[in-house]
């Protein structure tokens, strides 16, 4: 029986680099106890420097009421870490031989009703589980970095993942003031970083072919759609941007351009079902806001995060 | 002999959708005398909304000295339009053989040296200017949606384009206010909308095959990439996440990635070349600033951007 996302007062993050030290730094903002586990006690001021860095904008943003960078215990005993741990939050390098030994001995550390979260940013836990005793609560928790200010957290099991461990994981992030987004299926690279790794590869096909420069294509992005992006996301931005008629309007009126070779991605066949789920999507999402009013929403939005971006 | 771009008063904008009337109020909002061209006197109602709606932010943002929604002249007499223009912003339907005959009376009523640039999303200038008499200063000039708030102008010709064209909107559109990107070939899509594609069909692909809803994907974008890719594009993105390594270090880490299925678009070939010219470009970009700067500066800017997503 897992305590409420509520009864959890102490977490264990793994890990000394960007994502292990940005976890640590997040939950101690929160309010919990943190236990650190680094490879080896040499990486400890890396690990506190990430922490005094990102402390800045958690100040700024608000810490919970008893948050405090006290509240850490550092320690290279993965014993000592996971003592009495009520979550545990793996950030350790992107290998799988790596993480599979590690999962082994935390399957056998860790009491088996305590879910055991990777960072991984797109090995899949059906394999990073493998040779885990307690398979059963080890799911993929993943962020961006910045992990102490983005929020989202892709949430996703393996084969042998159970759904209660899922559904405890997508509360207490949610509890602990995260954006979980559990997915459907697991896919390599989950939805966030397919989005990305889709634009990144494009990106890099352009260098290379000497049609664009890395600061080209970072000019492109910051100047062009990511604002927006950073608002609606891409699905309500081509909704809104369409006016009335939205996105069916979108999809009549690009439709064919999606033939074209706008990209070096072939899109899907722009079938009747898939039509119909992008628009009722879109749909929901508006709900009774008309559209004016999530324009007027868009524009103002857009204002501030120009002012942010070049103040 | 055309006249710096600071002599500038006068401009038509043609087109009476959300580019067109974005592109008019934008005008109005630097102070300049806007002729608008529609299709149709029905158009003006719509027209109007869309300059009413703009001009709230662009008053947020700051007007002009003089500017004012009265030196707007909306008209549907293409002659009486351009009578007096400087420059002319064409932001037709998007369908070719209504550019083509647009240009063709265009190419003959505007004066040779006064520029046309086209709002197109992706038609080469090479076909829009197919039956154009003077094609030597049409030109591609495409914004992003708002096109009165989003800073981004992609520049470039077709075959028969004269470079001075190019040179000229250059600096036009940068002493309007806006951020112009040059492109160094006429490719399809340019390059803001390649990226933005790229991850689009990706995010299609993902719906059709019941991987993600649209909601998911925009969650995943707003609460993950999107914010960091507004402040940084994607190139510093990795850069400043890798920490003092920077692109070296992202590619050598995340390179094995790209032979990975982390989203359905092949990568390029990860050659020493590619390598270098990414690795290059992100320290050109980074000058003498330190990655704690970076990463300081990048944590201030997120900051506002989820406290102006959120609001």
């Amino acid at each position: 029986m897992r305590p409420s996302p509520r009864e959890i007062h102490t977490v264990t993050s793994i890990g000394a680099g960007p994502i292990g030290g940005g976890w640590a730094a997040f939950f101690l903002s929160r309010g919990y106890q943190v236990r650190a586990y680094l490879h080896s006690m040499d990486e400890e001021p890396i690990f506190r420097a990430v922490i005094d860095t990102a402390w800045q904008s958690l100040a700024e943003i608000g810490l919970a009421v008893g948050a405090s960078r006290d509240n850490l215990l550092i320690t290279d005993d993965l014993e000592q870490a996971v003592a009495g741990t009520q979550f545990v939050q793996e950030s350790a390098p992107e290998r799988l031989a790596i993480k599979q030994a590690l999962y082994a001995r935390l399957g056998a550390l860790v009491p088996a009703d305590v879910v055991i979260a990777s960072s991984t940013s797109g090995l899949p836990m059906t394999d990073i589980q493998a040779d885990c005793p307690t398979p059963q609560r080890t799911i993929v928790g993943h962020p961006f970095n910045p992990p102490y200010l983005l929020p989202l957290v892709e949430i996703v099991g393996g084969a042998a993942t159970d759904e209660t461990a899922l559904d405890w994981a997508v509360a207490f992030y949610a509890h602990a003031g995260k954006e979980p987004l559990r997915l459907k299926k697991e896919i390599p690279g989950f939805i966030a970083t397919r989005l990305q790794e889709a634009l990144w590869r494009e990106a890099l096909h352009m260098v290379a072919n000497g049609e664009a420069s890395p600061e080209d294509i970072d000019r492109a992005l910051r100047f062009g759609p990511a604002p927006r992006m950073a608002i609606q996301g891409q699905c309500m931005a081509f909704h809104v941007a369409c006016g009335e008629g939205g996105m069916a309007t979108n999809l009549d009126q690009f439709g064919p351009a999606l033939k074209l070779p706008w990209t070096r991605l072939d899109a899907p066949e722009l079938t009747k079902s898939l039509r119909d789920a992008m628009v009722d999507g879109c749909n929901e999402m508006a709900g009774d806001r008309s559209f004016a009013d999530m324009a007027a929403e868009r524009d103002r939005r857009i204002v501030k995060i120009i002012k942010a971006c070049t103040d």
